[in-house]
């Protein structure tokens, strides 16, 4: 199994749409990647700890049984995943792949 | 649900010993948090990416109930836990605690 990360590092004067995100973007990208194998996807909101704000705003993730399921749905979605960036925050995720030990 | 994050951010020159934190240190984690509500823990290993080394070298995760089982078994278990790192590393983790949307 693997799972794709999409951490939204937390920095000052940055915004992020947590609403938008749960309400139209994971929605939008579960009926994009569903037929190609997402198995799982889950938002993660980034608690404060000692008053200090978490390294991440939001780490998001999803889950495929194959690398080549994401690859092929990014190939043909990837474009209009990625296009909705803007419309919920002006950050640059960090993106990793990993493969579940 | 909440979910516990412990990233290892890719260093050149630094170790992770993989084996040795899949065979002994998360089994360790599992037996002594189990008690204290722990749900699920998984490490997820970074994958490289068009040639480069992910951001990531490794993606560790737990979930719990509530926040208070976390803090619960790590006062009475964090020390014990915190001192294997020596053993699997020489990085230093990041760390976070989300909120699972």
């Amino acid at each position: 199994m693997y799972r794709v990360t999409i951490l939204y590092p937390h920095a000052e004067g940055k915004r992020f749409d947590l609403d938008y995100y749960v309400q139209k973007h994971v929605p939008m990208v579960r009926a994009l990647l569903g037929p190609f194998g997402l198995r799982s996807a889950e938002v993660a909101e980034g608690l404060p700890r000692n008053g200090a704000p978490p390294p991440f705003v939001v780490i998001a993730s999803m889950t495929f049984d194959s690398l080549e399921d994401f690859q092929r749905g990014m190939a043909q979605h990837g474009r209009q995943i990625n296009e909705d960036l803007p419309s919920y925050t002006d950050m640059k995720p960090t993106f990793q792949v990993s493969r579940i030990l």
